[in-house]
């Protein structure tokens, strides 16, 4: 018999995986968790492939294999692999009856030819994607819920989508000005494989502007801002820290506003969302208050004419921006309060 | 009988007169400076006061007066002084004769107005205003090297005005779009004084906007850029970094253009003009490259549609920005190649 | 009547008194603490001092008073204020009945002029100061848990007596070759107090030795580590890092061991200890392995020879090494597992 | 005909490397040097590969053959590759008749059975061995002058020879007690491979010792810096910064000595010696001092009996411990001031 509280959790090697292993090991309403990796090097628990983690609780590692997740109890799976490797293993596993949260981006977009043209990869089943679910939850809560198959938003998308949508929503954008998205992120966003770009001396008192007009987080901000494409400008920078991103985002609206007015929006929005923080009108949040969180924070400054707005929104990417999302998504499956083991 | 080549330097305990300090010591065109400072605490000479200077060469220390000054032979006087300090000395030493070059805000402005309502202090005379000459070389360079006053840029404004100049003058940049401009600055930027958000823990990896819609820089760039100020946005951030700017600078094109064409606008606009690189299209320079150099560096992307154009540029906030600037004016009075002493 | 779970928290406004209150809002087993401030500008809560706060739970915040405390029914106060300061209210406390953690340095020496001759101040009553018991759990677990006025251990303290105790209890250490032990800190452990050594442009990118000779935190470890005072070499570096202290020791042993038998005198010594972590031999922590944690790791590397050893020992300042030590002192007396609230 | 002054540099693509022409391009008695590398990847010249390098003067960059080396005019070669590729590369040159400075750790040991100890390869030919100098120019600057192979001494190693040496040859050093080097360096050191542990990700916000009792530099410091190997304890910390080492060096004096003694023993010993910096008695360089120059600084604290010392040294580990040391060889090979290009 499958139990959703049963967790498989397929990759932990990657800066995310480990993310996820320690909200789950900390967690107070799931079972032990089972790791899943290509290699265990002999590793039995947790703590042996990571001896950081000794002291906080057990959690067994086994060898990646689809039959032995399958033959286990395990009724959600969390798959914190590469787009390619998700792409394969959801579909064995939803086949086999677990609900899965996937962490990668292989089912976020709805049709295969927007996975394959940001990707340059095939993209999986478009049945599939169609099935998938978009897990922003201060979104799409309801529909979490009862999903099957679970695309966790990317980082970049998240911070940028809950700055805009409130917005959006209620018809203050205005249609005939640019909305920019300058964002920043530290450099655990890249992932973990050696690269000389990130090392140590290169990303170290520097700041660099990277895939601009090209970032793969882009399509996702188009489908779920509520921007219009032509009008969305969006742009990614490495900063000097290991986590977190900032973004700044400057919007035109459609009819002057107040603060207060622009403040009730975004709190009317966000009402009864226990991870998301509204700073009060011209007070913003720095990085520092959300790093090592799994909090969504967002400040902004009306100009005196009360038409342009720069919104200042920010998360931890491995937070808020990836595992505790994920996390927040699980809590939903399971009828629990969704900010569970993330506070 | 004064000689432009003895200089006198009055403020050297910031961190702009320092880096001044630094260039004028290896300096290959003038004679010794001497340093004017409140409180000398018993030096005669500057590595007495920055013991990491000794072996660098030696420059005389003097208790600041402005009779010391002006009984001395120095033909020209750079103020790294706080605003208020320069809009006091700067006519007692214009009128014994010297050339002023003032890194503050003080002389920035055409307009007292203007000075007060940003700066929130009276302004210095209005003729002295309209005397100043804006010290950007590659917008102002004739009259610079004919200039008794020269009021140094802000940083902010050396990047923004630098990036958005050559695009306004060819008529590039469309009139019903805002230009925004979302740069971020290193910790030395905001001085040397004790300030607790500036401490290291406060800063360190940390990323934090301010000043929004109310940076002092931004007059500056309202005059020099070439943009409407209705059209004009000015971000600012600081880096946990020591030095450094990096702008992104979001520009809509008037018409549809190439990489070629704009790279050519750039390259023509710059051309003969040695502490700027313009890097070829589709390649961007990083904060690295230009920390602790006198270059501005500056690249940029175009998007598919030839419309929408990223500008991201660099330089020093104590080299190109600040002091390098400073003495790159001062070459131009000299008459020597503007970047002597400063490659 | 007084209850020991009814918390008191004196000072908040420091790195220490913050990390504390983080801790405290997340302890399962006492009731809300109050924190007493100088000034609380307006604030009634936490969060509203400290917006980053929000959504964590709050607590009540109140202008400091003596008579405010004691006439509230706290049992157990803490003082997370300057020696000066502590030295004044814990009496006070102590008379009106209430159990007191003190952070700062004021009663962590058994005599007066001990006190005088390090920190260049009076000292506390000299009975008071007897009656201190010195607040490092895993040497003197039974006496805290029955203490009335508890000192809590410097954060270096910590680390070297932690990382000598176990070798010099068992007799390992040579009495006639001295131990060398290099600390180095992050920028947190001086405090928050604006300073222009401690400005992110001064420490960043930046090593520097300090207080060579002369660290306050010197005579507890004479007292505590098991090493005479004539063989005891102690030096303190400040590291471009918020948090966290890498200790250094070098150890010339009494008699040649083996890695095994080193590990054994370590496992022993720490059996039961659930905020120790052993390395296996030959492996070492790292600083990241503890920061925001309050944890004490410690690994060593023996020699060929067998005779000498370098021990490599972490702690996060404001954790092990401050706050979270207070917590587990706390549990101690509410006579609840000490790691309770602290994993 | 060679001459000495046409220099070809082997390696460019690694720190050190990168270094040496940053200082040869600004060097002012050489010719343009020529750079040789595996693979040009169409590049002509420097600032084709180094784009921050263009505006900095350029020099021609070509594929890598003995041939092309030897049948140019190059008098002198810098090696600026791996020790397995220079104990291949050097001997040819040499027979070519031109001089070589390597920079790796091939010739640094004047025995082959200590090379292939450290270095688990196969060692040069011990006859090459034998002849060469090792380049520490405060040392050995006449034998230096006349040699056709100069060892380029390890970073660390420079660190504590310089330290050290003063006071060993003046028998100032205590044979009974060890001499504890506690070193410290940034990242750079390690080179520009991509490696997991040298990622920002995993460098920042920490401290890691590394290689205890088995670093490399130990038989160099060994053979030079007048300690015995029986009591010499040398260890390596890998700090969050790109660039320098700081050196805690711990030493028992064999008889009490004041400070202006010690002072003074520094002072004669580096005497004429233009990048080294002996800071006054009770002050302490710090790592900021040094980067970005080719100083070796040096501090010290006495204890008030005056027999046990505290030595803190500092260098940029490519400047004076790596390419800055290389030119300053290659200045006392030409016989000019061997600061040249270095200040």
């Amino acid at each position: 018999m499958r139990d959703p509280k049963n967790i498989a959790v397929i990759g932990v090697t990657g800066y995310t995986g480990f993310e996820l292993a320690t909200l789950l090991l900390r967690h107070p309403s799931i079972r032990e968790p089972v790791f899943y990796v290509r290699e265990t090097n002999g590793a039995h628990c947790l703590s042996q492939m990571f001896p950081q983690l000794r002291g906080w609780g057990e959690a067994s590692v086994q060898t990646l294999s689809v039959d032995a997740i399958t033959s286990s109890a395990a009724g959600t799976a969390f798959l914190a692999t590469p787009h390619e490797v998700s792409s394969t293993l959801a579909p064995q596993l939803l086949d086999a009856g677990l609900r899965v949260i996937d962490l990668s981006g292989a089912f976020r977009f709805p049709t295969a030819a927007t996975f394959s043209s940001w990707y340059k990869l095939p993209a999986p089943h478009a049945a599939r994607l169609a099935d998938a679910v978009y897990g922003l939850p201060e979104l799409y809560a309801s529909t979490i819920a009862g999903a099957k198959l679970i695309a966790n938003p990317g980082c970049y998308a998240t911070s940028v989508i809950l700055s805009l949508r409130p917005l959006s929503q209620a018809g203050l954008i205005s249609p005939s000005q640019d909305v920019v998205c300058d964002c920043k992120s530290g450099a655990s966003g890249a992932g973990k494989e050696p690269r000389r770009d990130l090392s140590f001396v290169e990303v170290d008192e520097n700041l660099r502007a990277y895939n601009l007009f090209s970032h793969r987080h882009t399509p996702e901000i188009m489908q779920h801002a509520g921007v219009s494409e032509e009008r969305l400008v969006f742009s990614t920078h490495l900063l000097p820290v290991a986590r977190g991103i900032l973004s700044t985002i400057y919007v035109t609206l459609s009819a002057p506003q107040t603060s207060e007015s622009i403040e009730t929006v975004y709190r009317q929005f966000f009402a009864g969302r226990p991870l998301v923080r509204v700073w009060p009108a011209g007070t913003l949040p720095e990085l520092q208050h959300v790093v090592r969180t799994n909090f969504f924070d967002l400040g902004f400054v009306l100009d005196s004419g009360g038409k342009r707005l720069i919104v200042v929104s920010c998360l931890d990417n491995l937070g808020k921006g990836a595992a505790g999302q994920a996390v927040q998504n699980l809590n939903l499956t399971l009828g629990i309060e969704e900010q569970t083991g993330l506070l």
